[in-house]
C-alpha cells in the first residue's frame, strides 16, 4: 500500500466543511462509497433518543464572514470553515468591535492558527481567526454575515459489512465530523477506507463491521441501534484517528486494558517502533470512550501516529495536509493497522502433534551436522514448536522468542504442511 | 480537631505507673472513660487460660528507691516510674554495690536515658537508671528498698462499642500498658479516644469496636473471647500505636497485606505524605502479630507516625511529650486515621446508570464551548463516570485519577443527585 | 562429600569413547555400577520407534587416523576420541589435500582446540583437528583410515530407582554420550553418581529415580518408555549437566517456570550464591527440552555451574579435567544440588497449633527480661511462626524471613518438639 494513493483520497476530502451532521458528512461519505461501492449510508432523525443523549439537529451553513468597517471581508468561511464557530446561529447584525470580540475565539499563545471551535448542544454564534489578525482590528464597526440554518434533519453515518469465514467480527470505527484538519481527522476514515479495500481483496477468517460516523454522538447513536449485536459478535477492533503524520507510533489501551486488541496492538508497536508512545485510559479523548464505556465493555483499543492533544498544530488550521500529515505518515498508519489485522487474523493457540521435540533433521528442517555453533532460523522453529502446548497465543509465543509474530507466520505454514503443528 | 486536646489528654495521663495489670491501668481507663461515657470497663482474673497464655499476677508498687552510701535517694520510682523495673518483687535489703549492679540496668549508648525494662513472667527484681549516673556511683553499702506485690488480681481493659447502620464492625485497638512514655505509648489511647469522640458526633455507617487493652497479653486475652465474633463482623480496622511525632508517617501491613484496611492505609498515608514509609510484616512489633496470626487473620494494619522501635528515643525516658509528642504530631496521627475511617464508611463499587457517556452538558456540569484546553474539574468527573462500572472500589478509581479519594466524595454526591452513579 | 572422590571417578571416565550409542556407554555405565550396583542396564534395538524418532543404528568404532605425504600419522583417534567426527562411516582411501580438506573439522577462532563434531542421522565421515595443525598441513597423498560400524545393535541407558517412605519421585537425569570432555559432559554422570551414593545412605521421603541416558535420543526413549509412570509420579526433578568448574552457578527454569524444582533450584542457588546466572527456557539446550516438552511437562529444572554453551572451551579438547572441571568445582555442583534434594525432602507446608503468638517464655524458647535490643533467633522463630500458617511452603517462610531455609530446619524440629508446629 502506497501512503500517496491515501494522501490523494484525503486533498479531495479536505475542503468539505464536515461537522456532526449535515451535507458535509454526506458528501464525505459519497466520497468514500467511490472506494467502497457496499459502504451503506443510515440517516438517523434529530430528536431520536440514544442511550443518555438525542440525536441534535442538523446544522446547514451557506456563507458566512464579517466585513471590516474598511469594507473588507475576513473570516470567511469560504476560505477557510474553521473561521465559523461549529453550529453558529443564523446572523445579520452591524456590531461595535468591543460587541463584536465577544464571539471571537484565537489562540494567544499559537498566534497564527485559526482554532477548532464548535457549540452543539448550545445555541450560540462565533468566528475564528488567527489571534495575530486580530490584533489588527481596529474600532468601528463590522458587518456579521452568517447563512446558516439549524433544523429537524437527520445525522448521517456508514457502515460497511464485510463477511468472512467466521461469524466473529472484527470492529473498526473511525470519525467524518472534523471540518479542514489532517491528521484529526482525514487521517483517519482515509486509512480505514484502505484498509477496507485491502480487506475486500483477500480471503478472511473473521468478518468486518466498519463505520464511519461523527465523534461522539455517532458512536453513541451507532451503539444504541447495535449494541446487543456488537456486544456478542465483536472479538477485536480499533478506534482509527490520528494515523497520519510520520513522527510517532502510540498506543492507547481500551478501558479494560487486556483484550486481545490491546495484546495485539502493543505487540505490533512495539515491533514496529519500540519507542512508541504509551499512553493510559486517562488519556483517552475519542470514540474508545463509548466503545469502552462501563456496561458496553467492547475490545477497542487505539493505534494511532501521534495522538490527538499531543501535537501542537491539534485543533487549528496548523494540522493541514502539508507539515503534518504526508504520505509516509498516512503509509505508516496503515502499515500498523494491517499489521494488527494480521494478527488477529493469525491469531491461534498453536499445539504441536507429537511428544517430545519432533525430528526435523528426517524432514530437511534441521542441519544433520551438530557443530558448537547453532542456526536461528532452526532454533526460532524449535522454540516455536517448544511453546506450542495449545495455551499460549501465536503472540506470546513470539514475544517468547522475541520476534514479531509475522516471523514466525511461514514457520506456522512449513509445520502446518509436516503435520507437526496444528492452530488450535 | 485541634492536635491541642489530645495534648492535653496525653499530659494527664502521662504521670500514672501503668503495666500490663494494675491501678494505673485503672486509672487510665477511668480517666478515659470521662471523655467516652460509655466506656465499658472489664476484669480477667489471674489465672484464666487465654489461648497458649494464663493471666498473670497482679502487681502493684507503692514505692521504691536506692539509699546510696552517703544517704541519697536514688532511683526513686516516685520521680520516674521508669526507674523500676516493671513487675519487680518485694525487696528490703543492703547490698554492696557489685552486688546492686547486678540489677541495675542502663544504656551505654544512650548515657542520659533510663531504660524501659519489664520482667513479666520470670520473677526478679531491678532498677533502671541513666548510664551517666550509674557511672557516679561509688563503692559501699546501698539500700534497696521496693515497696511492691504481686497477687492474684486481674487483668483490665476497656471496650466500646459505637453502633452503626450496619452490623459489619470496624474494629480499632490500641494499649494501655506503657509507663511515662509520649510516642510508644501515650499517642495511641490518646488519639484513639478523640477518634471515638468524633465518630460519636455523627451518622455512622458502620459500628465500631474500639479496644483499650494492654499489649500482647491483653489483646490475646481480648481475642481468646471474642475470636468467632470478631472473625464474623470485622471488615476492617487499625492498631493504634506511635502517633504522636511529627517526624514521619507510617504503614505496617497486616499479614495478608491485601485486606481493605491495608488499601486504605497505603491509600491514604500515600496522598498525604508520599515519603511515607512503608514497612514489612517483618517488622511488625505490636498487637498486630495477635491480630493477624495464623487463624486468627483479622484484617487490621497499622497507620503510624514513627513506628517503634525507629526513633532514638524509644524505650526510654526520653520519648517525652516535649521533644519527641507534639500538638502538630498528635493532630497529623489523629488525621491520617480519619481519613482512612472516612474512606472506609465511603468505600464502595461505584456504578454508572446509563450506557456510555451521559450527556452531562443538559445537566449543566459540562462546558457547552468545545475548545482545545481541557477542564480538570470536568475531567475528574468524567474519569469518576469511566471506571465506575460497578467492579472498581472508590479508593481504587481514586488511584486510577491520581487523586485522593476524598476529592471524589463531593463528586460522588453530585452525580448521585442526578441519578448518575449507584454506589454498589 | 569431598569434590576429590568425584574427581576421581572422573578421571576414571574420561578416556572413554562414549556416543549415543555403542560399547562406550556400556562401559561407562559398567563403571558407575560399581558404585551404585543397584543400577539397571537397559538395551533398545536399533529401529524401535521413540515417539517421532527411531532408536539408531549402533556405532562401533575401533581405529581412526590420517597419515600425511610425509608418512608421520595424525588424527589419531586412540591419542584423542575427539579427532573422529561422531557416528563417522567406515572408510580407506588416498586423498589429495583438497579432497581430505572436504572432511575436515577446525575452529579457526579457537586454533589450538579440537572441534567435538557429530553426525548422527546422516552418513558421513570426517575429521576434527586444533586449526593451528590444520594450516600446517601440505599438498600431497594423505591416507585415511577409519575402522568403524554401524550395524543394527541397541542404545544402552541406565536406571536407578531408590525407594522412600512415598511413592512420589524426584527424578535425575544426566547424560553419558560425549566423549572425552569434562564439564560438559563427565561433570554430570559424576555428580549424579554421588549424589546417589548419598541418598541410598539415608531414609528418604520421596522414591527417587535416576537416569544415565544419551542426551535427546536417550531422554526421548526413556520418556517414550515411561511417560506415564513418570507423569503420575513425579513431584520434581533436575537435569545434570555442567556441574563441575568453579566459576558461577547457574540456573534454567522448567518450560512451566514456577514448578516446585524451579522453587527449590531458584532458593537454594541464591543463598549459595547470589550472582548466580538465571538463564530462561529460550536458552534450553539439553534433555529438559524432552522432559518439559508440550504433553510431557515435568517439572524438571536445571542447576549447573557454568552452562553449556556459554564457557569458551565448550564442546571442544580444552573442557578438560585441568584447566575447566576441578574438585571444587564438582564438590560445588554436588552441594548445590545435595541442598536442593534436601530442600524438596523438608518441603511442607507449616502450620503452627495455637491461636495468637504462643508463650515461647515458658518454655525456655524467650528471654524472660524485655529489653530495647531483640535477639535474632528468637527473632527467626517468631517469624517462622507468624508465617506458618498451613498456605506458605517452608521454602517460601525462608523466603520471607530472607535466610536459606536450611536455618529454618533446626527451629522447625524444636518447634516440633514442642508441640507448637505442624508439618502438613
Amino acid at each position: 500500500m502506497s501512503g500517496v494513493d491515501i494522501y490523494a483520497l484525503a486533498k479531495r476530502l479536505w475542503p468539505i466543511n464536515r461537522s456532526i451532521t449535515g451535507d458535509g458528512v454526506r458528501e464525505t461519505l459519497r466520497i468514500i462509497k467511490e472506494q467502497l461501492p457496499t459502504l451503506l449510508i443510515h440517516e438517523l432523525p434529530s430528536g431520536t433518543p440514544v442511550f443518555d443523549w438525542n440525536i441534535p439537529k442538523e446544522w446547514r451553513v451557506r456563507d458566512a464572514y464579517i466585513i471590516a468597517p474598511c469594507g473588507t471581508k475576513f473570516c470567511e468561511f469560504k476560505k477557510n470553515n474553521l473561521h465559523l464557530v461549529g453550529y453558529s446561529t443564523p446572523v445579520r447584525a452591524t456590531l461595535s468591535l468591543s460587541d463584536l470580540k465577544k464571539n471571537l475565539y484565537t489562540l494567544p499563545d499559537q498566534p497564527n492558527a485559526i482554532p477548532y471551535i464548535t457549540s452543539y448542544y448550545e445555541e450560540r454564534w462565533g468566528f475564528c481567526l488567527k489571534h495575530e489578525d486580530f490584533l489588527k482590528l481596529v474600532d468601528g464597526k463590522y458587518e456579521i454575515f452568517i447563512d446558516s440554518e439549524l433544523f429537524d434533519g437527520s445525522l448521517t453515518y456508514g457502515e460497511l459489512f464485510i463477511p468472512g469465514e467466521l461469524k466473529d467480527e472484527v470492529f473498526l470505527s473511525t470519525y467524518v465530523c472534523h471540518p479542514s484538519m489532517a491528521n484529526n481527522e482525514l487521517s483517519g476514515p482515509c486509512v480505514t477506507t484502505f484498509i477496507a479495500k485491502e480487506l475486500l481483496k483477500k480471503n478472511r477468517k473473521y468478518s468486518y463491521r466498519i463505520v464511519f460516523v461523527p465523534e461522539t454522538i455517532g458512536s453513541i447513536a451507532y451503539l444504541s441501534q447495535n449494541i446487543d449485536q456488537l456486544k456478542s459478535k465483536v472479538i477485536a477492533g480499533f478506534n482509527v484517528s490520528c494515523v497520519g503524520d510520520n513522527r510517532a507510533y502510540s498506543y492507547l489501551p481500551s478501558r479494560c486494558g487486556s483484550t486481545l486488541s490491546d495484546l495485539v496492538a502493543k505487540h505490533v508497536l512495539r515491533n514496529i517502533d519500540p519507542s512508541y508512545s504509551i499512553y493510559s485510559w486517562g488519556d483517552r479523548g475519542s470514540d474508545e470512550s463509548q466503545y469502552c464505556a462501563p456496561g458496553v465493555d467492547l475490545p477497542i483499543a487505539s493505534i494511532m501516529r501521534t495522538k490527538y492533544g499531543q501535537f501542537p498544530e491539534y485543533h487549528t488550521s496548523l494540522d493541514d495536509l502539508f507539515s503534518v500529515v504526508t504520505p509516509p505518515g498516512l503509509e505508516g498508519g496503515f502499515e500498523a493497522l494491517w499489521r494488527a489485522i494480521e494478527a488477529l487474523e493469525q491469531h491461534c493457540f498453536p499445539k504441536v502433534t507429537v511428544f517430545c521435540e519432533p525430528q526435523l533433521g528426517k524432514r530437511g528442517l534441521y542441519p544433520t551436522l551438530s557443530t558448537k555453533s547453532g542456526n536461528p532460523e532452526v532454533r526460532l522453529m524449535t522454540d516455536l514448536i517448544t511453546w506450542s502446548d495449545g495455551h499460549r497465543s501465536l503472540i506470546e509465543i513470539a514475544d517468547l522468542c522475541s520476534c514479531p509474530v509475522w516471523d514466525l507466520y511461514p514457520i506456522m505454514e512449513k509445520l502446518g504442511e509436516h503435520g507437526l503443528i496444528k492452530a488450535t
